[in-house]
């Protein structure tokens, strides 16, 4: 992981507001699998399972959550 | 994907917001799975099983409440 | 689905808002199987499945929250 | 189910307020498993059942989001 | 169960509050499994089920929202 | 567990935050499952899990919430 990936929760867009969402919920993973072998092995098998799949689109909801509020909603 | 599918949380009315909540949800699946045809093909099979459909309505709910306040819930 | 079902996250009372919560609950279904002949043939299915009822009841207690900020908690 | 049981989210306490979130999690069950004679049936069953009653103890937690700010947590 | 054992939602420090949320968290469980003969001879089985032990972190991470909001962080 | 390991939601960096989050995540699942040794043991177990890995990637998403809220979003 680079030193600091997270340096601030405001972004210029809701888009990019979004691919932050999905870094962070990855980094959510990557903490607990530390290594990238092994979290790169095992993708292809979450990839095809919907229940997966789904769980992860939740995990971006969540964290795009916050990520809105911080940055007022782009409003 | 467009290249700004997500311009804005703003929407004209509720009815818009829960429209675009869904899309959002969806591309939450997208960003894992980037295939088009690979998700097709998966489709069927989640559209018929309720947990996952009860899963896929739950990640709209969360996305929604994001949505909903950045419109000041269309007061 | 009706042109627009959802007007208004404004409800005259507590109760009124969670009988939205639930019908916004069962749209986030209907998005994704869109057929209510199917629905209506998987129904007696998950309403006899704990683990589903209780996780129908956490979809609709989200959007319970969007429904009862929207109201300003009915005070 | 009583006319009107959600007459208002205000309660007293805290403590009352946990009930009333209990039995908002209920009703969420009650509105997709309408039969009574069905739903004691079936408490046995997941009573018995961690996981099920851990997911339970999460559709509390939600409402009692909702009810703790409705009532200004108390303050 | 105690009378109240729920007087209020403010706490002295942030780890109180984390306390606070867990003893929330086994309260949703007791409302449901009311014998607490029954909760002592489940708790083993879970205690050492991964799943369960992350899905009971996930209720006390909801429960510490509401308590840390009710604290105003403990700014 | 030390005695205070949660003097504040407080912390210098959004990244920093992350990490508390992630501390709390853990600490939910120490509180049930009290012995480190066993914790140890069910580690490898659920970290080549991909489902347990996106479940907890959800609770530290929760938790983030919390922190950058007490943050003000490191605004």
């Amino acid at each position: 992981m680079a030193d600091d990936w997270l340096p601030s929760l405001r972004t210029a867009t809701p888009l990019e507001g979004f691919q932050l969402a999905t870094t962070l919920a990855r980094k959510g993973v990557a903490v607990t699998q530390t290594s990238p072998e092994v979290r790169n092995r095992l993708r292809p098998e979450y990839a095809e399972d919907t229940n997966q799949l789904i769980a992860s689109s939740q995990v971006i909801a969540i964290h795009f959550q916050t990520i809105a509020a911080a940055n007022d909603y782009w409003r």
